[in-house]
């Protein structure tokens, strides 16, 4: 375990779903420092976080709380696609994996991913894939991920 | 229009979403070209059907039926994520774009991308993305994509 521990033993950094108390504790921030994130209301966080909750287990987002601050300090996502293709085969699809800078060398980023990895095999996936950018092909290589396509974007705004 | 014309003036080619009576029109047999797709049973496509009828407008599959032969030539998928990035903002992934090797130079290819890309854009996501191999770069180039991210991959099986 690379978790430091608070003296009572108990874990600093606890990996669970997210709660809709959770957008008080920074995950919004935390996500600000992926890319674009304007400030989100209450309403249209509940709103976001109820429509995902009807998902399921086909969408998780998990994060990780540092005991002591009481902030989340990292977290990712991963939703189910159903197929027809692979006899109706199901991919997990992982996004927006963050770690907070001030929290960075202590594998949590390691630990999210494989926890959305876990959820993907729990779920009967028969693989799991994320689009990253080159400077972190070598993070998802320690994940057990390796390189196969390539990305292709079209934005409309 | 590329279209080609039976005469009285009815398209050829007709694009709309996949209907249940397609696995008879050889849509599973499509996708072989595609991938692994082992042959599915009436019963597992039409359970497979209806989960994804449930997700509605966020999870669509097109066809492109030919009406001389009353096959499916091309099929393309695209599924909405919800994220809260972006001001909650929404993402198209496009996935499973495969046109019948004997129907191509028709452009067919581009329709597909074109209808699954406008579904993204009416549903108000920011962008719409996808997966492709080395080879097909230019294709998506065509449809307006461009190159930005490496995908990695995990496999469970």
């Amino acid at each position: 375990m690379q978790d430091l521990n608070n003296g009572g033993g108990a874990e600093v950094y606890q990996i669970r779903k997210l709660e809709l108390s959770d957008k008080d504790k920074g995950f919004i921030e935390l996500l600000k420092q992926l890319t674009v994130c304007d400030s989100v209301s209450d309403k249209d966080f509940q709103g976001r976080f109820e429509e995902l909750a009807r998902l399921g287990d086909d969408h998780l987002i998990c994060v990780i709380e540092d005991s002591r601050s009481g902030k989340i300090v990292a977290t990712g996502s991963v939703f189910i696609e159903r197929k027809f293709i692979r006899n109706c085969g199901k991919v997990g699809h992982i996004e927006d994996v963050v770690v907070d800078s001030m929290a960075r060398g202590s594998q949590l980023g390691k630990r999210v991913v494989e926890f959305l990895t876990n959820h993907a095999s729990s779920m009967g996936c028969y693989k799991v894939i994320l689009d990253c950018s080159e400077d972190n092909i070598a993070f998802y290589e320690k994940c057990g991920f390796k390189k196969k396509e390539v990305q292709m974007v079209k934005y409309f705004t």
